[in-house]
């Protein structure tokens, strides 16, 4: 399975998503309520299949920061937690599509849908929690966040597109992964955070600062992630390490890496990743030669840069246990060890 | 390729599209502007594989559906261009999903999309035209146009799930079959129609009228999709003939077939559908079983009983050009030769 190198160790050891948990607790039992509700379906197959993704949980860190975001901006209402529903769904809608174009066997630690009831009911149910989300987006009526999301919908399958493009692609530059990134992953959170504000009508540089907090972390959540494939811990990632190589994912490490290389160590990069020739010690030894050029150190640097600019996103707003919450969930996506 | 059944001749022989399209022509020309416009991305693999499924062009009746539906309300604005470019963004990315769960190699004429660029890309350019599709939709800003769309998009998927779990079963009966056609076929025409009403804030009434127009022309207009698929000429079709027998596909004329067979006819369904083996003269046979059993008449016999219903349900629109064209429209759907 390779050599599992570590990490640098968390620079604050209480870094913890806990605080954002205790704080959005109930309004998340609530948006849990909507989601089973929301993936039910006369045709069996549909809360079968989405049950699966669904009750396995993930971070949910998404919808989090929706909830995060309307009671950082004061706003009373419900709508917050249908947004928050509609966030998770189009997320869940992602993983579902992202598998099948992965081929990938696990997801959140579980066989993934597509292997259990193939690749069809994965692209079909995944456009029917799309197709649910944009019906609850619609029932809470707000244009502002219906533009928000329905933007980043297809922002999101631009980056998909991209990455597809990119894979195996040993030349992909550093900007060229970032753009990917961006669009795959940051615009989420930055549309999740964003709504928040929105549905609180607070004016635009509310907003624009929540939209900034989330892309930014969207980014160093991602590069963290991309990191983690290389040196993680299998039980605790629910995914196998080693499955951004083995699908020929070109990733910040390997952009790095290959990089920093001399010719026969750009040699072994494009035979795995380009040609997919992939060997049983190759794996062994992409981790190896990452750890040698520092690429993924250098990864965690990227991550810090990002999660750095989050931080300052969020100074205009004054102190409170909120806005304490959002700045530690930075440091967790940082220092997470899954 | 099997014996070629004609179907009974028009009883109009004058049924056509054209007067719809004449009255269409202008508004259309401005719904392919904003298509092609709307298919553009940094992306080049988008707007390449969107257009080689946009320029093929099919018959664009859903769109049209919208822009007649609008003009037949007084409608004056150009709301309704923006949500025909929508419907029709709607309609291909469920093709292209349909491709990829179909596994078929012909669409509108030309190679399916996902032989040409795998059904990786077919997924998520699918889904990046269901992105663009609502956000034209949030731009025109009708709350009771998205509400319609974003239901339609809804029922689509689960129609489409449900034809999944009834292909090769051969004991679907017509009720089932019913519910999944109107599911993933005329839940999108009767959403097109209705959306013209809606935009130009005519009576609920006229809105309920042309929602049951278009989805009882979208009933009728499939189930000849369907007995064309045992009897059209592939050239006009723009798809194989006998693509539903390969796929192992439950459409109407099998059911009633299937129904009124003996014992080794349905033997041969549940060879041929169920367990999917098809030898090379088994088209032709089904071809033979299907005349034989007067079950391609029936299917038609059936899509006219909804042809009817549509045409009554547009009795409470004074007379015009435009609801004329409207009705002739059925009639055309019905006797159209491809």
């Amino acid at each position: 399975m390779g050599v599992v190198v570590k990490l640098p160790g968390p620079r604050d050891p209480q870094a913890s998503l806990a605080p954002l948990v205790a704080l959005v607790e109930e309004d998340m039992a609530h948006v849990n309520r909507i989601i089973l509700d929301r993936a039910r379906s006369n045709v069996d197959l549909i809360p079968e299949l989405a049950r699966h993704l669904i009750d396995s949980g993930g971070k949910r860190l998404r919808p989090m920061l929706t909830i995060a975001a309307a009671k950082l901006c004061g706003y009373h209402g419900d709508a917050h937690v249908r947004l928050a529903a509609s966030v998770e769904f189009m997320h869940t809608a992602t993983l579902l599509h992202d598998d099948v174009v992965d081929e990938s066997s696990l997801r959140r630690g579980k066989t993934a849908a597509r292997l259990l009831w193939g690749n069809e009911a994965s692209v079909l149910v995944g456009d029917f929690l799309l197709g649910q989300a944009f019906k609850m987006m619609v029932d809470v009526g707000s244009l502002g966040a219906l533009r928000i999301l329905s933007d980043a919908a297809a922002v999101i399958a631009e980056g998909e597109v991209m990455q597809l493009i990119t894979a195996k692609n040993t030349e992909t530059t550093e900007d060229d992964y970032l753009a990917v990134i961006d669009a795959k992953t940051a615009a989420l959170f930055a549309a999740a955070a964003e709504v928040g504000a929105v549905i609180a009508e607070r004016p635009k540089s509310e907003a624009a600062a929540l939209r900034s907090y989330g892309r930014n972390l969207g980014l160093a959540f991602q590069l963290v992630d991309d990191a983690l494939d290389y040196s993680g811990e299998p039980s605790k990632l629910g995914k196998s390490v080693g499955d951004d190589f083995r699908e020929g994912k070109i990733t910040l490490p390997v952009v790095l890496c290959y990089r920093r290389g001399n010719a026969s160590e750009r040699a072994f990069w494009e035979r795995t990743l380009k040609e997919g020739d992939v060997g049983e010690d190759d794996l062994a030894k992409a981790v190896d030669l990452i750890a040698r050029h520092n690429a993924l150190i250098d990864t965690m640097e990227r991550a810090r840069h990002y999660g750095a600019i989050a931080r300052d996103a969020l100074a205009i707003f004054p102190e409170s246990d909120v806005k304490a919450a959002l700045l530690e969930a930075i440091e967790f996506s940082i220092e997470r060890p899954f």
